[in-house]
Parts: C-alpha cells; sequence; structure tokens
C-alpha cells in the first residue's frame, strides 16, 4: 500500500515541505516532476505537466493511488481515465472536504486572480452554493514562503471569511500546511489543507480496499 | 486520538457489522445507542434519537471524534453545534468522497421510499448536480441482512446505475459494506461504503490536527 | 374547521402575541408548548421540542390544520409524517408568499446568526435565488420586545434591503407581526408575517377542503 | 374587501365555473375579459390579452386585489408594475403553495405542448428543483369540460405523477377546481387548485392588511 | 437573404443610431415601429408593442431573419411562435455571446431599475451562475444619447465589473454600440454590443442554411 | 480579417469536409494539426493536443480569430489565456446558439460515451438547466462518415429529442454539417452545427471590431 503524491511542479523545496505535512499518514511517497515548471503560475503551465505527469505515472507502477498536489488539480481527468489507481485532485478533496464540516466554506487564495480560477472549479465541480466566500493574501509565493507576515495576513482573510459566513476555511494552495494547525486553534473554525486532504482520501479507500 | 462511531438504533448486532467493516482504521469504538430504536424507519425514529445521542456524546468525553452511523445522519446539526469535537454523518460523508471518484455517482438504497428522503439531503446539501441516479434494492432490510440474494441484487441495480451514467457507487445504508470491495471488482467502478467515508475523514482529520 | 397554531417555547407572552396577529383569521387556536424551553436560541432547543410537539399534536385531535409558530419551522417535516391533517411552518410560508409579491424579496432577522441558520433553509427550500438579501435588526430579542427603536430598526434594515433589490421583505421571526402594517405603509413594499402567511396557507386548505 | 378574479379569456361559462368553485372564500367577485379570445391557447393570445386586462383593472377601482385566473399568468409582470393592489397569479400561486406541502410536487396539463411552457416558467420562478414531474391528460378542454372519463385520466394521471416523486399535485389549469377534493381523497396526497391557491393568498393579503 | 431589425420604440433617431452600427453586416434593413411609444420604459410599454410589432412583422414577409432590438427582447416569445423565419433577441443574443468569450460576464446598464429586470431574465435564461455583476451608468437616456460623458462612466462602471470578476461585459441597451469598440480597447476585455451579437447570430443562421 | 479554423485531429479528410460546410463564410481558413493523432477519442487525446495547438496558433499570427474544431473544445482555456485575438470553441459556441432558438434544446452524439462527457461540459458551462436531452446514433465515427444509414439514425434520434422536449437540435461532432440542412428540413426545427455556429460568432466579433 502506497500512496504517491506528485508535486508537478519541478521545485523540489515544495516537495519537501510536502513531506513535511504528511508524515502522520502512513506509506506516503512525495515526488516531484522534474519536467514541470519551476511554478505552475498559468493556464498554459497547467496544461503543460499533464503529458509528463501522465508517464510518471505509468512509470510508478507501485503506486496504489495518486495525489496530484497542485491547487488547480492539473490533468485530474486524464490521470483518472488512464490509472488503473484512485487518483485524487487537492482541490477537489478539499472542497468535498469542506461539506462535511461546515453548511459554508470560505477559501484563503494566494493572490487575487486564482479566485475566478478557483471559482470556475467550484461551478464545475457543483458546491458553488455552499461557498461562503473566497479571499487572497496578496502576497507573493516567495513572500509566504518566507516569514510571519503570511499568519498574520492568514488570520486576517480567514477573520474576514468568518464574517462571510464560513464556518470552515481551506487553505487554498499546497504550500500552506504548516499554518493549518495554528490558524485553526487562533480562528477557532476548522482549517483544511488540501493535500493532507486528499491524502486522507487516498488512506481510506486503500483501507477499505484491504478490508 | 479515539473516533466514536455510533449507531444510532438499539441493534447491537448492527453495531458487532460496524466494527468487523471498520478493522482497517486505528482507534476505532463502536457504541450502541440504547435508547435508539430496534430499527430507524422514519422520520420521526429519527428525530427521536437526537436527544439521547447527545448525551451519549456528553458522556462520552474521551472521543477525539463521533461518526453518526445511521444514512439518514440523524442530529448531525445538533451534535455540531454542542459537541467540540469533529461529528461526521455517513450520508454526508459518503457523498462528499463520492464526488473525488467520478463525475457522476449512483446511490443503492435498500428500499424505494428512501429514494426520496436522500433525494431532499442531497438537494440540501448542494450535490443534486452530481446525481446520476438513485435505485433501490426493494428488499427488506431483514433479507438484506440474509443470503446470497442481496449481492445479486446489488450486482443487477449498480449496473442499472452504472447505464445510468454513474462512474461510482454509494452503498445508501449502514449495513451493507461487507458488500462494498465484491461489488467494486465485479462493476469495476469504485463503491463507496458511507461508514467507511466517515471514518476515512475523522482519521485524516484527527492526523492532521496532531501535526 | 379549526386552525391549531402551536408556540414551540413555553413563553406564554409569545403566544398572546401571537393571538393578537391573528385576530382576522376565524378559527384559529394558539396553544403553547409548556415543555419547550422559554426561548429556542439553539439546533439543540430546536431539535428538543419535536417529540413534545408531536404529542401536543396528538393531544389535539380536533385540529384541522396545524402551524408551527417559530421561525427555524422545528419539527416540520416529523410533524407532517405523522399527522394526518395538513402541516404548516412557518419560515416555509413565509418564503412561499414572498416569492408570489415580488421577483427578489429580502429577510430582516432580529440577530446576525440567524441568517446563515435561514440562508441555508432557503437553500434546502430551493428558493436561494429569489434572495435579494437578508440582513439583522443585531437587536436582543428582549429589546425587539420593548420600544420604538425596533421600529426604527426595522425601516432602516428594510430600506437596505430594498437597496439590495427586494420587492417585498419577510420578518424573519415569530414575534413581529405588530410591525408589519406600519412598516408596510412605511416602506411602500409588501411586508410578510411568516405566522400569518401560514395561517392564511392553513385556511385555503381548510376552505378548499368543504368544496 | 374586494377580491377580483379576472378570466382573461371570453368563455363566461370558465367564469361561472371559477365562481363554483370559491364559494367557499368572501368577496371574491369573478369578471369575464369580453375583450379576450374564447381559449387562451397561444402565447399570442396570452400576450394579446395584456392590455384590455389592465384596462380592465383599472376600470376596477373597488378591487382590494386581483387573481389572473388563467394558467399562463398573462400579464402578471405588468399588472403588478401597474397595480396599487396586490395581483396574484395563479400559476405562481400554485406552485408556492405545493412548496409548502410536500417536497416534491406534480403538475397535471391538460395537454402536452403546456408541459414545455410550464417548465420554462418554473424555471423562471426558480422552482424547478422541487418539480418531481409534469404530466399531460392528453385530451382537448373540451373533453376535460365534459365527462367522467377526466376523473379516471386525472386518477391515472397523478398515480403516475406519485410514482415519479410527487408528494404533492397541482392542476395545472384554471378549470379543473371540481375534481380537487374528490382527487385528493381518491390518491391521498394533497391537490392543490391554483384558483384557490391565488384567492387564499388575496385573502390572507387583505386579512392582514386589516390588523 | 435579408435581416429586417426592429426598434419597437417609435423614435427614429434610435433607429438611425443602429443602422450606423450595423454598416458591416450585409442584407440588414433597420425598421421603425411606429406604433410604439417613444421609448419603453416600463413593463406596460414592453408588453404593449408585442401584437403592433406581431404585425409588422406580418408585413414583412421579405424578411429572412428578425432582430427585435431593445434590450428587454419584448415579445420574443410571441414572435417565434408565430414567425415562420428565426426572430433573435438582443438580451438573449448578448449573454449568449457573452458565454464565448469569458468564464464570468458583466453586464452595464442605463438606470439601476433595469438590473432588476435584467436579473430575472438571467434567471429565466438560466445564465446567472455565469454573471460577474451588472452595474449601472445611472444616467438618464438623454444624458447617455449625449456627450463625453457617457463614455467616462463607461470606463468606470467597466472596470468596476472588471473588478467584480467580469472577463467581459455586455452593454446593457440598444444605444451604446458607438462606445463598444473604444471601451474595448480602453478596458483590455471584450465588449459585445447586444444588437451586433442579435445580427451575427441571425447571419450566420442564414448563411448557414443556404450551404 | 481571417478565421482560422483548427481541426486537432490530423485527418486531413475531415479538414476538408470542414472547408466544405463553411464556403458560406468570408475569410475562413481551415488548417490540420499535423501532430494530433487521427481521432480524439479519449481524455489523454484531447489534452495531448494542447500544447502543439498553441504552438500552431502562435505560427499563425495573421489569424484575426480562432476556432478549435473539435466537439470536446479541447485547450479552450488555455488558447483563450495565451491568445491575443479571440477563441471560439464549437460546443460551447453550439450551446450558446442553442440557447437563443429554443427555450430547450437537444442534443446529438455520435456515440453513447460522449453523453457523460457533454453532460459534464454542460454542467461546467452552466446550461444543464436548458437540456431537454443528449442522445447518440450509436455508431462509428467510420459508419457516420459513410452511408444513408447516418441520415435515417439522425432523424430517428432528432425526432426521439423533440419528443423530450427539444425546440432545437446541436449536432454533436464536428463531423455531420452536410446533415444539418435536410435533416431541419425534416424535422421542423432549428438544427445547428457547432462548427458554423462558432465561425459565425468569430465572424460577427470581427465585423463588429472594425466599426
Amino acid at each position: 500500500m502506497s500512496i504517491t503524491v506528485i508535486n508537478p511542479n519541478s521545485n523540489e523545496a515544495v516537495t519537501e515541505g510536502l513531506r513535511d505535512t504528511l508524515t502522520g499518514f502512513p506509506n506516503v511517497t512525495c515526488l516531484t516532476l522534474t519536467e514541470g515548471p519551476f511554478g505552475i503560475e498559468s493556464q498554459r503551465d497547467s496544461d503543460a505537466v499533464i503529458l509528463p505527469m501522465l508517464d510518471l505515472m505509468r512509470a510508478t507502477p507501485e503506486a496504489s493511488a495518486f495525489v496530484i498536489a497542485c491547487y488547480s488539480d492539473p490533468g485530474l481527468d486524464a490521470a483518472r481515465s488512464v490509472s488503473s489507481v484512485p487518483v485524487f485532485g487537492i482541490q477537489e478533496a478539499g472542497l468535498a472536504t469542506a461539506l462535511c464540516r461546515a453548511d459554508m466554506f470560505g477559501v484563503i487564495a494566494i493572490g487575487e486572480p486564482s479566485i475566478l480560477r478557483h471559482r470556475k472549479y467550484m461551478r464545475r465541480m457543483g458546491v458553488l452554493e455552499r461557498l461562503a466566500g473566497e479571499r487572497a493574501l496578496n502576497m507573493s509565493v516567495d513572500e509566504t514562503a518566507r516569514g510571519a507576515n503570511t499568519f498574520n495576513r492568514l488570520k486576517t482573510v480567514g477573520a474576514d471569511l468568518i464574517g462571510d459566513g464560513a464556518g470552515c476555511l481551506i487553505l487554498g494552495c499546497a504550500g500552506m500546511a504548516r499554518h493549518r494547525a495554528p490558524l485553526e486553534k487562533h480562528l477557532a473554525v476548522p482549517v483544511i489543507d488540501p493535500t493532507q486532504a486528499a491524502v486522507t482520501l487516498a488512506h481510506g479507500t486503500l483501507v477499505a480496499s484491504r478490508l
């Protein structure tokens, strides 16, 4: 039983961060898509990783399940159509989990432009009626990776979303998991890291398959 | 870390069945609501278990998470509003999980009358756009508990739902988990047991909370 | 022909207020649920009144129709499933009536927290597309019961909702009926008291049943 | 206090039928739109009655409320925009009432072609999620006006709609009210006559306005 | 092959403006409905033009397609039901075109009151999920017809709608086409003139019909 | 002014067919994506054409607009995000056009499996409320390319969709345009070829841009 988490960008530091936040889950392997761009920042980037990611999946026959660890869920439909094992996308898993924690959820994006893309994804997924709101940190990925200010912004934006009616929050990015627990504690509502959510579903699927 | 699964009916055999299908998940305790009816068969039954179930929850301070193991998710809103730990309903968790396995899902009900109640629940949850169909075994609970014919009906009804467009199936009842793996194998689409789905989400929530 | 209006809290003054605002409707009897809490202020309170309310209904065989006079419509599904006569909830009736008075409606809540619960109810009922907005008086029930300031707040909040696009307004509470007519006159849009709306529907149902 | 029910076609026998089915409601006056066609059978017919109907309304200053008694609700928006008293359409009122009687409703149309027009109306009104189905008698208006077969067809079609999931039924035409009570008795689910539903709402509005 | 564009108000200057903005499309004839009001400013005005417009259509047998050039699409259903050639409404065509230019669209209305009417139309058409927002110039039709300030307001309101998430804009009125190209250039998102959109669809329909 | 239609599969015969059905539109150039598969038959095929198609677009600087002529609209989001000229997808354009021809539309698919993919696309686009139904010819692409039986199946399936409530039909494939006019004549409802629909929108956009 092995869950393979693929970071579809080529930034090994991001993969390392994923490993850190998934230590509690057994049998997880995190891989970097070396053919990916350093960061996925456009629709083209997102589409460009699909074929190499499918190749990496084929080259990982030992995987019992895959998780695509980028919040735009690149190639999820294609991966499902060719893979013989379950494939999970982190945006999809984060949203599905949020449906089970509160009546209305909020999403915290890194940057403003992501909000519209996420909204389209939620409409496609059919869960828009449950969205209280989405708000952006309005920081660069670089800024979020560093310093204390990120957590301050998370607290402010999270509180605003609670004001919008959110009963739980989703971190709308693969790289903010280390803030999950402190933010949940500070805001007193469930905070969902989407990669952990996807690995949770993968893990449960595999446990059930052995019964 | 302890996940308390509550069977809100007083049928200890049902609780025993839950234990059997949750052996793969760590730290799970299954309790019977002794004040519950022998079976939950009406809206009144469903509402009647709420207060004793809240009492049982209060009397279980060691629980890190609760799962309400009846497909009508009785008292889920109330339990969430009074409990200091996460509470999961199995219908909600089963539906949320289905959203991550295929574009359209099907639900297998025991009896015809459940279909309308489930439909109302799915509309409330906001996921009706993803429903391919729901079909009933049209067997008594007693019949499903016994013999081979149950699996035959599951195969027929499951195949019909695939014909309706379902890419995955949910077992719409707490007591059919033993058929999950064989049915998935036979039909070659993901089959979701809702109690396992809820325990999966509870487990992941607890793992994440310790990071 | 007798319409039984049940105040599911035990505050007899509330029941008295209901009687005052229903004098124009024939054959109405208002009962207090003595087992109810003094005020229904939580999901638990709301669920806790269901069983005693069903008992009260059974103990009122002369009723030709029931109205549950609390804006959270506690026990409506259960009451319908066991009662042999029509049962109306006041939130549901108020919303249905609003659909017939203007294209978009607004709701005036007593307090901020009610807004999310009402929103969930409207989503469940499938009428959210018609909601222009909901805004709260942000007064305590106690304050609303007293003085002139309530009407001032109603005027302000009502005007804000008209600014949101509301063509008619619903008083989102069982106890504001005395403000209905003056507010309608002041704001020049239809204002709906939900208890009157439910009694209206009950009355029409009974008239039709005698033809 | 006077409720003016306008039959927008020029068939006085239809108006007479309306009078018969509204005898239980006080202060109702039924008028025939003499400029209307003998029957409203097309979109053009429906649009053609609007201006003369507005004239008739202006010429009826004693009305405290108007009901437009044709199931296509011709001119409802225009009438509301010019009338100083409440105006009710029977399709709208019938649908709103159905929302308060069961989770899913069914509609019985006279002829197949009406079904699509009604569906458009329900989508516009925002209540399509609650529709279990609509089915047609497939009789001419003439046939429905005569004999026993109409009731037989109503029983068959109504039972089919219950099979579709309908928990209550709407008679999708202004002229079937005499079948309401017998059909309700036969099928054991609420049956709603839309003209009675609209007069009910008009009546309640007027009663409330005098408090 | 002849596309007949009907200006349903009697203001010949408006018709002349339509001609100017349709010069690029072949075989277009613009007619004024002389029986129409000078401006369509109410629901009654909108309904009042239907019958004379149907007459004008019947009196124009050479038309291969009709375009109703008023943003409220008066009489569109009736025209389609009686005309043997395709009929297009400009609001409908503008909205349909917007669906093909960006994920979310914004609408620019002349005045505040139009916003609610347009919203009702979009709900009926089933495209409300794609609306980013609608905002009004808050100018009189007279003011918009004159001077430079109109373009300034268009720029401000358009930028606000882009801030709301709009990826393209619709000019919500038949008479602003001359601002389309400059506004598109200034805001750098597609700007859609609804009359041009309707004539485009009419033209394509006729071209295809000759293949 | 040049509209570039890209056939994203490498089958030159398909491109030739597109040319034949677009002869009535001026300034259209049809290109074959030589890097594409011979037919697009899977999600992977569909994703695989995106990058080479973007390259082909970049290598066609003379294009004033692009049309992606495959009914799965591969790469539409990516193409829009990198192209400086308008890009149209044929499924999207066909659906948008259908919204302007009748209240409910039907779609004719080649094969059964396409129906679910198309349904997902319509949900994403937010137009599912307008779908009367989709039905498949259940022929191979090869069979449809040949003989008379295709038209017979189109007539049968089209008539069934009209029975489902469709007031117009969309040919759900890039290669059936030659049947459009005869089918429309036979069935007496508008029939829409999606490639023609997309070229129509592209053409209108370009005409408007020159005013």
